[in-house]
């Protein structure tokens, strides 16, 4: 995209309206209008535009971002870095420790304690059903009456960077990864996407992508086929709001117990295991009671019952069946992969090996949409700073 | 404060004399004068003023300001990142390990090594009696060399963010709070202050607190009181500081043996768990000795000491005996709250509670604080930058 | 040097090829011109110069640069993150574990992962023979591949801060020391060099450092002597390259087995342990299969042959028959010093203690090298831009 192309954009953008989103949080894709969703994706790309053309894009001059991960991870913690360094935050990381969950209190304090020059604040909790949320309502409360009590100068922007429930960033990066390959948001009316469930030998990854998936997907008019062996149920609300984004954008929402029914006449398919809703509940009470034999007896059984689905696997032979055999394949990743990662996983070497590059330029679309929902949650006029950085053109390598 | 505030505030600081603080370090505040601890206050005002005003206060292009945390530590940390992100320096961690102490020839090769581009160190060592100051001059010592051999092009400025004897980012938070509570430090005067000792059901935590404060609010002209029970004493030296501040400033300090005698009439209270001086002494020798046997003996019999003095506690009942049952309730948190994080503690809940919101402001004004002391040492002429740094008003936020 | 003095520096720039540096990475000494070893030189001084005249030099608005230490550092992270910042890139870690040795495409797509949005990466991985170039080279493969295919926006440039073969940051840090001890790299033709074999408490320390100095000092026609006990070989490539260089440059390179010999009128020595080539093969293979009982072994048995060695160290009387007793003693620290810091080591204390100052200037060279290697990568005309910098002169600290 050169610089007329963003400018474009920019005029795009400012017919939409995002002023609900000003010094608020992003915490699910369905909390937002199809406008906010609309610029969000319209923001990454300007902003990719203009790193392409080596126009800076930082908006802040001095600003903390604090990233608060309550489970292990490389590439969100890196695509959060680099959205914030874009925009001239600094990352700063709190460490609270992986295993503790932590109660009102000490969440209020400690949000309050960190947050006298926090600009940002971007949590991954996403290990336990009813907790991640949860927790980020209270941090966001939190920092809400620290600000409205003169505690706090700003209030900090939460960005949900995968909860229990949702991973918003996760499924808008994945949205403008497809929008960019089938040439805009509106060639995906009537296409059919297969978020499908696929084996793995671990047991226990989250549900938030399927449903991040689910929750978005449907909003484009396109036909959501989720698909998963009987039992590994996502969670019932998320099924009742791709069925309402469905039925208000043209598409469809179905349920199919059968990976092959998912895959016949695919557009796109999302093969990808998780645990089913019901054992994320059963754990989550198993670890507050801190009972180790009755997690490894869970974890035991689980992946015995897991073993019985070990042909969900998106194989060669699957992948023709999809539209002319070409349908695009998605993934979080990193995967399963078979005789790669693992003797049988959930997808074959061959098929993963094939998508690599689109694989990567899927992840690429993160750190923009992290950018973009920080952007718009601290400009009240996003596309006319934007218009300002385009024209001032500072370079971001001297 | 807005901008007319801000730069009368800068021609008042532009009065006093803080020329020796130029490229020095802050250790403990009664080694500065009147003028030098009346322009930190002053500086961090300001900062804070240009901060709301969303005016830049960026003086570091590039810079790095190295943490030495030998103490877990968040909001500390988080202080010293977000003063340090304030002017432009990028925070890097030096960790050596928590239980080491460092020797001499060691402490002298990596504080040259880690300085080559530091503009500012901070330090929190605060755990072993006759160590932690120890270090930070032998820290300042080394750089000062490296310095004047010419291995260092700069010499950066230590920050003492807790040592074994004073804890003076944290004393002189608390005071800008209590001037900004009683508007004016003028209005100390002849006021109340008791610094009290406080039960907890740990043993062992510094006595820089107490040190801190009673070495420095007795510089106001104000009428401090430690209270604590016997035995419990703070390190002789720091007693002395405090009754000559007291002499000179035409306040008092005295000693009492009860808290409700401490409370009574109090403007101010700060009621906070303490190791016997004694205790800390003997401590720092077992833990060069290595012996654990002896050092779980040693907290065994502190914390059954401890326990006889469980009414030691910031009841309701105390606070209503303090000027008009209103007094200022202080905290460094976090606080051991009765019945919610331990079962008998330093404060009830109902006080804490009530307090909650001057206590986290309170805490909001520790960055600032650690920003005006680099500020002062970086700068000759401080009252002239900061004019400046308002006169431009480059925007924080674009 | 003054702004005149960085003038003339940036002219003599002007006249150095430095154009293959352009985008690419900085691996080995070796595998670069004269005149770009000579342009790294320059650059690293022109940027100190600037720095010591407050001038900024910080290229980039935002961008990230990327480290990874497979191994304990706590000198090169700072070096590194100095470096980084000099230039405007703010520095974020990434964490693998230590222990792991990586695979392939696990590899291939980290790299791409982490950047997205990285100007640098910064890798350190010398603990195994064999391992940490070939890993260096996967890294920087995949991310050639990942430019060329459209998923990275930029090809970030590879610096290697230490390898199983060379350690380029520190020789040439060591070299531009030494160039400024002798008044220029022209006074170095002719002077003798000692890199010697030194007796160490401990074992298994990497060959990088032997290996660096004599691959690149025989550039400068100097008499290197490479001395060690029988069997304490370095590996026999990089003889290859030394004694190639030396015929090239006019200088000699010639191994003998007597620390006494080579410290004969030497000009510069270099006493500094290393585990024997066929020890660390022999090390890599046992890591492999995770033999620890093989590894204990293995340790004795070095151990109890470094033993029978325990007379090369860099004693007084050694040094006295250097030339006129005052050859440079140079080393990478920490050093393993006699009395100090093990009871006996590679120096003895007095030795140490006596150029201390020198070895403190020694390693104040590395993160301008570090940034020189950077700096060429990131632009094509290097003189034209740093005279925009000199001419600008923004001041680093405002």
């Amino acid at each position: 995209m050169d610089k007329i192309g963003i400018e474009e954009m920019i005029r795009s953008l400012s017919t939409l309206r995002t002023e609900k989103m000003y010094l608020k949080d992003f915490f699910h894709t369905w909390k937002h209008s199809d406008d906010e969703i609309r610029a969000t994706f319209e923001v990454a790309e300007i902003l990719r535009g203009m790193r392409e053309n080596n126009i800076s894009s930082r908006v802040f001059d001095s600003g903390l971002a604090i990233s608060l991960f309550r489970d292990n991870s490389t590439r969100t913690r890196f695509s959060f870095a680099s959205a914030c360094n874009l925009l001239g935050l600094e990352v700063q990381d709190l460490d609270e420790g992986k295993s503790q969950i932590a109660h009102g209190e000490t969440v209020r304090e400690t949000a309050n304690m960190i947050s006298f020059m926090a600009d940002v604040i971007g949590i991954r909790d996403d290990m336990y059903i009813g907790k991640g949320h949860t927790y980020m309502k209270t941090v966001a409360q939190a920092v809400e009456d620290g600000h409205y009590d003169g505690v706090l100068e700003q209030r900090p922007t939460l960005v949900n960077l995968q909860c229990d429930i949702d991973h918003p960033t996760q499924s808008m990066a994945d949205a403008l990864h497809v929008i960019n390959e089938f040439g805009g948001v509106e060639n995906l009316k009537g296409k059919k996407l297969a978020m499908t469930w696929a084996y793995s030998p671990s047991y226990g990854k989250p549900l938030s992508v399927p449903q991040g998936i689910i929750g978005l997907f449907t909003r484009f008019g396109m036909d959501v086929v989720l698909a998963h062996p009987e039992g590994y149920n996502v969670m019932p609300e998320m099924e009742g709001v791709a069925a309402k984004n469905a039925q208000k954008s043209g598409g469809s929402f179905s349920k199919v117990n059968s990976m092959a029914e998912a895959f016949k006449d695919a557009d796109i398919v999302y093969p990808k295991s998780w645990a089913p809703f019901s054992v994320m509940e059963e754990r989550t009470k198993i670890v507050e009671t801190g009972d180790q034999q009755a997690l490894k007896e869970l974890e035991k059984r689980c992946l015995a019952q897991n073993a019985q689905f070990i042909d969900w696997e998106c194989t060669e032979e699957l992948m023709s069946t999809t539209r002319e055999g070409k349908a695009l394949y998605l993934h979080c990743l990193p995967a399963d992969i078979s005789g790669v990662s693992c003797e049988k996983g959930e997808v074959a070497a061959s098929v993963f090996d094939r998508y690599r590059d689109p694989l990567y330029k899927q992840a690429s679309f993160k750190p923009y949409i992290i950018a973009a929902m920080i952007f718009l949650a601290k400009f009240r006029n996003p596309s006319e700073k934007l218009l300002d950085l385009l024209t001032d053109a500072r370079k971001r390598i001297y």
